[in-house]
């Protein structure tokens, strides 16, 4: 769910390798498709523009790309630096490059900023060429068959037939088994990580209280907050600090905050008290400067609607029987968010369809975030996974 | 942590037996108390008011009182109706009449609102007599210590010397181990339900998000919205709300709401869609009507501040060292708030500490709120339990 904004100042004991040697400076590109899109809303957008980034080089086959796909709060910007002084690499920057589990040396990486997004990607940010306003909450709620949709064209301007492989953690994860539903012919792998195959009404339920916190701000304005100099920063910042919960396991809060105080004593008044109370505020606030509010609406829509077992009469099964894809599935056991047995009832269709499919339950501490971080057991799965598709790129299969 | 409000218009498949013919009208009284006490805090009150119900009558030996403690939402009025139209019992009608746990024909029950509560007692919504102005939120954060300090005096007014029993869940089964290590004398046994010893950083932090909801809600006035004429209405329904989510557990909301939709379809809008969202929204609004925001943020810093163990080198075992109760500990399985290790946690420092505890696991499937609820076992395990108690009274022990 989120883009590894988590972990700043975080003391968890987990040895984290450092990323930064790996993608140098890396340089977002722009697609502009001039056609029509089609939403499964019924609306169509009458162009639109996606960012994205790439690493590694596509070979002569073409047959060695590997579509990443960002979580809730994550972008196209996946590994190495914009600047010589970034703070921090992209979001993925553990798994992607040299030696990586997404090896830059073998694959051709490619991640888009999903439609709807607000880091250059066509989103409620962008203005809409029938009206000349701001789309605002206009911005059509778009689904993962959107996302898909789109982004084959995307594909299609870079020239790839097939991807070796779609990967993605969270909601990410979604849309990587959305790829394989959706483009069996085009979708030879799906890596779905930390995921489900729908929200259970307790995810629901979480972020309704964030979409709630949001649109009541009164700086919210309806959406149309940018064009009155606004930012609904209580409601986004509410909303970030009560996602946090969720990414993180009850046991990785107390082993990180416990109870402890910020002053070393009560102070009796509603100023910053505990550690975790600080942690979140830090969050929250710093979210709110680099996240769209009307984004994360309609990101988290894409998060409920997420279900394509519905078409098929609620039946897993039945919804990945033209599957063509192979499938990877990696839960965490303190995943409290997308639990490992979510992860399991994919693995449970996949089998039922019979298809291929490897899972990995990782033993884990830190919960939903842990798709961020670079546990070994994770790293040497994912990694031995990938190496068998680029031996088979490589072989020219 | 909730009085049962959570229930209207469920659809959960648990048997309810009537709680309608139990107890009929019960009028409300009010204590005052003219002397001034000091608080934790270190602030003095300079007197104050408790609003209590009493069911059950006080024997001659003044031996079968049982105090019973409301939880962060609750009040004064555990059982019977205040007019023949009520819809609704008090909270806990299910345990407190003739036959049931809480035997009115065997105890004299009484439950006060806490001090800082907002249905009848001192606290922000009173008007300070040293300023003429309500306290709003300069009404101190009081601690179930200065809980007990009170209720002590509403004791003293009554003539009872020794509490059969101090009973609650959640934040009153707090109250109730407050009461037994700081009197315990008077407590001669502590009835202890879905409680803790102590929040968690995770319950803290949601805490801490259902705070800032209500704090940045412009109409919060910095506490100061009833002299405003106004309510931070948006605020205590997003604390309300996502309360709520942490009352129940994962498997009663999907048995309840699962994904269905409101009207069948999605809308593709961010109108009420899931069933859920609109229960919690539901629930949200209503609580605004009948509960003050200040009072929501002062409980919720009672909550935080509850740790016994805290004063004894963090050794729980050594907070209960003088304790003379015997205690009843109740969890339940599907709490994830406060789960049965929670509990369990209480049981062995009470064991170490060499002192008298039984302890009840219920097997149950709403969560948190299950407390409220007349689930056989729980109903048969609590009866059992204070038979015990009104037998050895009734014998004059």
């Amino acid at each position: 769910m989120t883009d590894g904004g988590l972990h700043p100042g975080a003391n968890v004991s987990v040895s984290i390798p450092s990323p930064c040697q790996t993608m140098g400076i890396v340089e977002p590109k722009i697609f502009h498709s001039p056609d029509p899109l089609k939403l499964s809303c019924g609306k169509i957008l009458p162009e639109f523009d996606l960012i994205y980034e790439t690493y590694g080089r596509l070979n002569r086959r073409r047959d060695n790309a590997v579509l990443v796909c960002h979580a809730l709060s994550g972008n196209h910007h996946a590994a190495g630096f914009h600047h010589p002084n970034d703070g921090k690499p992209g979001w993925w920057a553990h798994f992607i490059g040299s030696g990586k589990p997404l090896d830059t040396n073998r694959f051709f990486i490619v991640c888009p900023n999903h439609l709807g997004g607000c880091h250059g990607s066509t989103g409620p940010m962008s203005v809409d060429p029938q009206t000349e306003r701001l789309y605002g909450t206009d911005f059509p709620i778009v689904t993962t068959r959107d996302w898909v949709n789109s982004e084959l064209r995307l594909a299609e301007e870079l020239g790839i037939k097939r991807w070796a492989a779609v990967a993605g953690g969270s909601l990410g994860g979604m849309l990587a088994m959305q790829w394989a539903i959706d483009q069996p012919e085009m979708t030879a792998h799906a890596i779905v990580i930390a995921a489900a195959s729908r929200l259970s009404a307790q995810n629901i339920a979480f972020n309704e209280v964030a979409r709630q916190a949001i649109i009541s701000d009164p700086d919210f304005c309806g959406g149309r907050y940018a064009e009155n100099n606004l930012l609904p920063r209580r409601g986004l910042m509410l909303a970030r600090m009560l996602g946090h919960i969720t990414y993180l396991s009850d046991q990785a809060m107390r082993e990180r905050f416990g109870r402890e105080l910020r002053s070393g004593h009560l102070n009796f008044g509603f100023d910053v008290e505990f550690q975790v109370e600080s942690y979140l505020r830090h969050q929250g606030s710093s979210f709110v400067d680099r996240f769209d509010a009307n984004t994360y609406l309609l990101m988290t829509k894409t998060l409920d609607y997420f279900d394509p077992a519905g078409e098929y009469g609620h039946d897993l099964a039945q919804a990945f029987a033209h599957v063509k894809a192979a499938f990877l599935l990696i839960s965490f056991s303190s995943d409290w968010r997308f639990a490992p047995e979510r992860s399991e009832e994919i693995m449970m269709a996949l089998l039922r369809a019979n298809k291929s499919v490897s899972y990995a339950r990782i033993e884990s501490e830190l919960g939903h975030d842990d798709f961020l971080m670079p546990i070994q057991e994770y790293v040497a799965v994912f990694s031995a996974y990938m190496n068998k598709i680029a031996d088979a790129c490589e072989a020219g299969a």
